[in-house]
């Protein structure tokens, strides 16, 4: 059995278990120039909602009836190509399956020795460079600014709140649980954590977290949180986005203060991104924070879930809050 | 009789002729250092309205039962700095009043053989110098891009297109009359105009004019015209956020569709700016906008009103949309 999860329906608002359906794929075959890998890895992000639907965006819809795709680590069990062998592992983003075939120019081989490898879909993967290139590219952190990060839990939020932490800012994180608080104050030393669920009034608590405003909002999730945010940035404020996790369910339009007047009166910078824009500096990011994991200055925790199965359910997971750090599945 | 224009009381939505007061100033007396001078030409600009209300923003609010302050050319009649003569133009930050002192080093003297001494408030001014930087600076226009400016046939919009145009974009412009469009694309050649008050649906116009999306939106009104916009940008695009006219009477905290989905997706910029910002490059910009003018790149059309006391009159009219080009008043 090679077992497969295929997109079954596109989901209405949240997705539920019944979007998707487990069936048995083909045996399949490599041919030249191809490896066999076997996942061992698999990653559950939250932009992979947007491909679940049908509208267009900066990545291609999954197709009804086939395979979900995303980022797996996988084991090469047979290779057609010169530069690989059996044994080596690779990461690629490859469908949610347990054995298939793909184009050894499709994936990056990766060294088992630098880091678990698991981080490569995590700390040294998608999420981290996302927080790399967003913080430093776009944000440009300077010593002594103030940083708030929204979803700071979350893979992409554990690292963008360190690296400004590394950079010598202020760093106030929103998250919604006091365990995720504890985890970001106590462990991660954030300065600063606001638990939305349990405040009140955001603005009054980001007033007090942030007395001196705030220069970076790096927004993983939009919505409210971000709007009380945005109502405290400073002068020449930058504000990234990098993705809107409270609006992905919504099935209209998603209307609030529009964030113009703000903008404009502080001469401030929005910037939406995808990772990939900066695929060709991709080396220099995990070089980077490979060397900041090295030297103990970048803390990493992961959330994994056994079993392939159980992949909906962890993706599902991922709009409930119930993970801190990097949530993925390995294969049992 | 010294005439001086005084905020009377704060507008609660759009301006009215009694929030404003005509009285008598005392004779103003010049002291060591400073200028007496002779208001000639007094600018109503849209970013005033924000200083009528008692909200922080980007400049400092008027004071209730103090004069106006805004852009003026005014003539040297008396002189206390070595740099000035009797009979020497002026431009400068100055109060709606017929006779005021000022200190020499807040004013710029004018050249009068370069160009209509007008323009200094207009294509030479603040407003030229806004879209010379706003566009440039923020917007990065590239030959073939599709740059769409709303408020096109104000004092900044018919800037802003002209040097798209100058750049080589296809260049769309949206106001509110027919006359206004049939000037924008007979004479300053602009590609397309839509008239959005003769328009049904915004988003069906720019799919036309704009068959390859949109690139650059230079935003000088906010609202739902921008909503519009916003909905058709391309990957990369630029927003430059100059003003939000049609929001500036409201009462209420304007609400929209939220814009940063659309960002997000679209790894998209919008960055609001105030043209101060670029103060150290202003004689970089006067240059080259003199050199365009002179070479007949540029052309400039004003809107003058003459007689002091029409100065509220003429400042209201800002939001009736009744102006082509820079609308100001002359002293008779």
């Amino acid at each position: 059995m090679n077992k497969q999860i295929l997109l079954k329906s596109r989901p209405i608002g949240k997705p539920t278990i019944e979007n998707f359906e487990i069936v048995d794929a083909l045996p399949p075959l490599a041919n030249e120039g191809e490896l066999l890998v076997k996942a061992k890895y698999v990653s559950v992000d939250p932009y992979m909602r947007g491909r679940m639907s049908d509208a267009k965006s900066y990545v291609p819809p999954f197709e009804v009836g086939k395979a979900i795709e995303g980022g797996v680590v996988a084991e090469v069990i047979e290779s057609h190509h010169a530069n690989f062998k059996t044994g080596d592992m690779v990461v690629a983003p490859l469908q949610w399956q347990e054995i298939q075939a793909v184009a050894a120019d499709k994936v990056t081989k990766l060294d088992k020795k630098t880091a678990p490898l698991s981080y490569y879909l995590g700390i040294l993967g998608m999420p981290g460079l996302t927080a790399y290139f967003g913080l430093l590219e776009i944000g440009k952190p300077v010593a002594g600014e103030t940083v708030v990060v929204s979803g700071a839990a979350g893979a992409v939020g554990v690292v963008v709140g360190q690296i400004a932490r590394i950079k010598g800012c202020h760093v106030i994180g929103i998250a919604g649980s006091d365990e995720k608080k504890d985890y970001l104050i106590n462990k991660l030393k954030f300065d600063d954590v606001i638990n939305y669920h349990t405040t009140k009034n955001m603005e009054e608590a980001i007033t007090k977290s942030c007395p001196n405003g705030v220069d970076i909002y790096f927004d993983n999730v939009g919505g409210g949180i971000s709007d009380a945010v945005i109502a405290h940035i400073n002068k020449g404020a930058r504000i990234i986005l990098c993705g809107q996790i409270s609006l992905y369910n919504d099935t209209e339009i998603p209307v609030g203060p529009r964030p113009q007047s703000t903008l404009l009166k502080k001469s401030a910078l929005m910037q939406g991104f995808i990772v990939s824009n900066y695929a060709s500096r991709f080396p220099e990011g995990v070089r980077q924070l490979s060397q900041w994991l090295g030297k103990d200055k970048l803390s990493y925790q992961e959330t994994i879930i056994k079993g392939f199965e159980r992949l909906p359910e962890a993706f599902i997971g991922l709009f409930e809050g119930k993970n801190t750090g990097k949530l993925l599945v390995e294969m049992e």
